[in-house]
């Protein structure tokens, strides 16, 4: 088997492209780095574990792009401007036909978003990969889960439930009155979101203009929400009485034309609103920025749709209102004004 | 099972602590960190997979203690100062007691290197922990593997082969010649060396001082400074026709009292010098510069010991000078002058 050394060498030392001269990439002890002015550094780390975060038999490419895009999808959620990344890669055995294409991958959405591999580390054993991105965000603007405000519109970037359902369908699980209903193409169309999702940074740079808090859906948008709330009403002081929740309208959670056959045949709102895997941002503005929102949303080519509200309920139980627990309990589901059971609707959880 | 956001929140988030009012660290999608003027970020990642780099039965405490300490290495063998890291945490159940200890491991080499906890991602798989540490350099001071020069010194810090030797206490692999002529605070020291590395961060700041090429000795003295050796080779033309090699004096080579013990025993100088784990210093300086790198010894209380030099080979062979293996073959092992054969000391290859 090659050693650690000619793996990252040969197949991952090109993708340092982009560096400065004074810039050390791939093949020190560390990589070294430039720093823009009067920005602040913003990292994150996502780990996607074979047959936990995607199907055995998903292709090396999609790993490596669903590995880059899911931190790409974290950066955009508070702001930032991607920097660069450093990889964690075990791998049960050195295939290198795998490696090629995962490498390709690599290559394919670091060409994209310009984010160039600075370095990392390979190992031995069961299929697993962790990116960790730097970015940037100019000093005291990043976006925060927790500035949400009473009053506050509910809004998604996109498509609600792709992730999942291309899930449904690497898996073949979806039920069969849907499978006849839906098209190779939209099939296909399902699978790119769940393996080759697109974050979301065009948006996520003017996001600071209008959004008052930002996250990305990657737990399912009822669990992300909640994440959003949970950490809002940290800011509030126990003794107001009162907590952040939020009204979700069903009939305003965009929906593609295979989802909305799913929902049409199968009423199954649960895998929709807490499947995960959407990379979508969910962020909450203020009513009368809408209109620089969908303003923006126009320009950008990025579908922004407000889903519903975010409303002050009363206190009701001190100790579980101040638990850490996703508040799911304080999101309200309508149809059509009438008011619907979360019943299993809840966020993906990892344990 | 308690969700990933209970684990990291009531767990890690007190380990966030020592950031300043204006930065953001556990919690939100991203870490948000401020930049210290005239510096370069420095970004290092390494993994421990259970079973391959630590042994399975590794106390947890152990296990976080060197998850952290291995990186810390990385930075200082390139003369960084810590920032801040993130986990990247794979664990097969939530076993709280394992858990508890990992915090506390984590808890007691942050207070000690004044590192946070910035961020992370807990997943449910095989034991694999990959750190990713920021660090900062001073622009333009990094210390690079590629700046040895013909004539330099080779020295390494404090004792090589403790980590080896502390393996083989651990999985009770000792020759038994030698198992009763250690005592049992020295199995304890040795196991200390293996769990609890110290990291050369107060040398580091200083080695920029004096060094003019630094590696950290994780994969063994051997093929550490062939790393060196060959990042330094691809600085020089081919058409000079010499590449760089090293004559490395055994007797030099500093031992434990432990390790003195084992070689006069066994005269098995592999496990030593190629058994990896040392997470020493070994870097070459300039001969005019021993005394200033002596004087920091002294001051820091870190033993330095010159144990070889830097030498000008022939290019013999142009296709096995340039590849980018390890050039093992360049580094000439002396015996009070003889020379002696490398033999199986090769450095340890995590493939």
């Amino acid at each position: 088997m090659a050693s650690e050394f000619e793996l990252i060498n040969f197949l991952f030392e090109p993708l340092s492209r982009g560096l400065s001269p004074n810039e050390i990439g791939i093949g020190d002890d560390g990589a070294v780095l430039n720093v823009p002015e009067n920005h602040q550094l913003v990292v994150v780390t996502d780990t996607l574990v074979s047959g936990v975060h995607f199907p055995e038999n998903t292709a090396a490419y999609d790993v490596a792009w669903k590995a880059v895009a899911v931190n790409l999808s974290d950066l955009a959620a508070m702001g930032a401007q991607p920097g660069f990344y450093s990889l964690a890669l075990t791998i049960p055995e050195n295939n290198q036909v795998w490696l090629n294409g995962f490498a390709k991958g690599l290559e394919d959405i670091g060409s994209f978003y310009q984010i160039p591999l600075v370095g990392g580390d390979t190992t031995n054993g069961p299929l697993t990969i962790t990116v960790t991105m730097q970015g940037w965000v100019s000093t005291g603007k990043a976006i925060r889960r927790s500035g949400a405000k009473e009053g506050d519109l509910v809004c998604v970037t996109n498509y609600i439930g792709n992730g999942a359902l291309g899930l449904m369908v690497a898996l073949n699980t979806l039920p069969e009155s849907v499978k006849g209903l839906i098209s190779e193409a939209d099939s296909q169309y399902l699978l790119d979101a769940l393996n080759l999702p697109q974050p979301q940074l065009d948006l996520s740079s003017s996001l600071k203009e209008f959004a008052n808090s930002a996250i990305d859906i990657s737990d399912g948008l009822l669990a992300d929400l909640g994440h959003i709330l949970e950490e809002s009403n940290k800011l509030i002081a126990p003794k107001d009485g009162k907590v952040l929740g939020a009204q979700i309208n069903l009939e305003f959670i965009p929906l593609s034309n295979a989802a909305r056959i799913y929902i049409e045949n199968t009423g199954h709102w649960p895998a929709i609103l807490a499947g995960g895997d959407d990379y979508q941002l969910c962020f909450t503005i203020a009513p009368d920025k809408l209109n620089l929102a969908q303003e923006m949303s126009g320009k950008l080519g990025v579908k922004i749709t407000a889903i519903g509200k975010v409303v002050s309920l009363d206190r009701v139980n001190e100790s579980s209102s101040t638990s850490n627990k996703p508040s799911l309990m304080d999101i309200t589901l309508l149809s059509h004004g009438k008011k619907i059971d979360v019943g299993e609707a809840k966020g993906y959880m990892h344990f």
